[in-house]
């Protein structure tokens, strides 16, 4: 029978104790947040709703059309011009989600007959994105420039390494400064994908690459996701013009995909004029993720040191990690439960994120709720 | 230079003409667009905008999280369930686009060992899917049963056969009966992507599959996307519920990609309950595509035989595709332009979308201005 092959892997998932499902959440959940990637606190914030509101009453519920088409307002072109100021580059293209963005950076820098050479801790997206290059990719070490260095030296043509700046699961930070120099010995390109660094890492939240000096470098591409920090949907990817001018012409999910909905832009752009506004936002989260990471550490339990705003705690195993997850949320706590095929080490952890607009005793009742239902 | 390829690239695309820039439109374009995929005019419907914006301020700018994390809500849930029972499927998976959830439905249903046979003229998402799939992809001719059932005919194991079921460039129909009946002589699934025909093809615009008898087959896995009927953003796959599950497990575009903001939910879900209260839209898109094709050819124009919303006219070159698209524009009218490398086979043509909406006099105006600005 068709499909009949998909029983025997929901048997086997079963009988792993890895069945995921989903869980719809109420407008009004009573738990405590520390599972989602809203790092700055901005989703609900009125000014971010009212940003999507507007915009959706201006312009309409969808873009209508590809942005080569119908698909471009004029509230595109002005995101994308903040969007580029804001992290210090000369042109931004908005996409309907940081995955497109991370697809359409990768398979349109790496052209047959190019290297790319990708982290082993990268984001599936810049993984799907190595697959469709044209390009051939080798996977390096993680965060190890000097591994980045080897691979591009056995490489004759077009090259760039692909990187992400702050590593999802984990939560630290790729050695930008490092990859940089590797890449500049060869001529390589560096694509880098700042998803968990914008908002939280730089000067006021302009990301990981303006922190590393890397801002509007001829050299360097950076994609973003409007629907973390920015508490949007959709993704960015920021560059020269020349760079940008071109994945216009040649990225296929750019040219073959809706443009972004109107009321996310306008979300995400409110977003970004209130992060100009109040940029101790940005370091907020990353002093509420030291706190989190020192109070849980002196717990006596395991987690990694964090870089940006996503702390991560180990956990004895994926049935265990469920547990645990499982049990802080009956004590009015939520966390994110990563596991195997989710995680690229096959440890199962939790994963807090430390929002910026966490109060002291939020902090406190969250570590009195990991501590006390530790497996 | 890091990026100097891209320079020749450039001036290549330069010298053949096929550079593509971005217009941005204002709010209140004087234009009568026809170039948009918005088939029942929805997109600006108040209804829809507002959809749109209750959703934002209850839910807020963006999901938060992964939809197997934070970003599955009430919201998200209420679209799906209402979306499977609109097109007649068991269950729905709601995606941040439907290039996502294309991608999800190919390669998570083609595993490794399977085979994909995917029509010529498929989608640039569907193609994208291929690529990513771990089965091996055979592209057979444009909308040939006898191909597919030639190429099933050739393997052993799961096969699934992919499809467009309105081709977005010609708006010509695939054979879907045809299609299932190959299918099912070797056991194999069906995939078709209804981007183009839900909300103008079936009963009440329940789809193509529907029309086509197919509508909840256990065979049978359809993908939507709610940006073009629905006036919205995102995508969905519809199909059998132990399809779905397998999507919540194994879709790397589902589980490592945020939800759909509640906007675009909010939206999509007004669109498709005002569908269902003026089911005559549907039909009406399809009279105004008839008309518009019945014209266009009785001046002499080549157009093709429209099966649901899209017209598509023969250019004689790229040139005079973008020189026709211009002057209509200059004239008021905003119609499509689609040329290399954006179609299958090399032809240049306008494509006009017939909008549900649009009033006997702007079909007149828009077929006036055609055929006067021919080339
Ligand atoms: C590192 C990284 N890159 C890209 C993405 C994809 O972004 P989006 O959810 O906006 O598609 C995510 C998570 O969703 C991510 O964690
Ligand atoms: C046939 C077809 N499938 C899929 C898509 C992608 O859908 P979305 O724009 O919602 O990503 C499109 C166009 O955008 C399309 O024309």
């Amino acid at each position: 029978m068709a499909f009949g092959w998909i029983d025997e892997q929901a048997q086997a998932r079963r009988r792993a104790g890895l069945v995921r499902i989903l869980r719809p959440r109420p407008a009004d959940s009573p738990l405590l947040d520390l599972a989602s990637n809203d790092y700055l606190g901005l989703a609900r914030h009125p000014e971010v709703t009212e940003g999507a509101v507007r915009a959706a009453r201006t312009w309409g519920g969808g873009a209508t059309g590809s942005r080569l088409v119908t698909g471009t307002t004029e509230l595109h072109a002005e995101l994308e011009h903040e969007l580029a100021a804001h992290c210090g580059f000369e042109a931004a293209l908005v996409f309907s989600s940081g995955y497109a963005a991370n697809l359409a950076a990768v398979t349109a820098l790496a052209p047959h007959g190019s290297l790319v050479v990708s982290d082993a801790g990268n984001h599936a997206s810049l993984i799907d994105g190595c697959r469709l290059a044209r390009g051939t990719t080798q996977v390096v070490a993680h965060a190890d420039p000097d591994a980045v260095r080897k691979a591009l030296a056995t490489h004759d043509g077009p090259a760039v390494t692909v990187s992400d700046t702050v590593f999802s699961v984990d939560g630290d930070a790729a050695p930008l400064a490092g990859l940089a120099e590797a890449c500049r010995e060869h001529g390589a390109g560096l694509v880098v994908d700042d998803a968990h660094g914008l908002g939280v890492l730089g000067d006021g939240g302009r990301g990981a690459p303006h922190a590393a000096g890397l801002a509007g470098a001829d050299d360097v591409v950076v994609t973003v996701t409007l629907s973390k920090s920015l508490g949007s949907q959709g993704g960015a990817v920021l560059g020269p013009a020349r760079v940008i001018d071109h994945l216009v012409n040649a990225a296929r999910t750019f040219i073959f995909d809706t443009g972004l909905a109107p009321a996310a832009a306008g979300a995400a752009l409110a977003a970004l004029i209130l992060l100009r506004r109040e940029p101790e936002r940005a370091a907020r989260a990353r002093e509420v993720a030291a706190e989190l990471h020192a109070r849980l550490t002196a717990l006596g339990l395991s987690a990694v040191r964090p870089d940006a705003a996503v702390v991560s705690v180990r956990a004895p195993s994926p049935e265990g990690a469920v547990r645990w997850a499982a049990d802080c949320r009956a004590a009015g706590l939520s966390v994110g439960c990563f596991r195997p095929p989710s995680v690229p080490d096959g440890v199962s952890r939790l994963r807090l994120t430390a929002r910026a607009d966490l109060s002291g005793e939020q902090i406190e009742r969250a570590v009195r709720v990991i501590g006390e239902t530790r497996p």
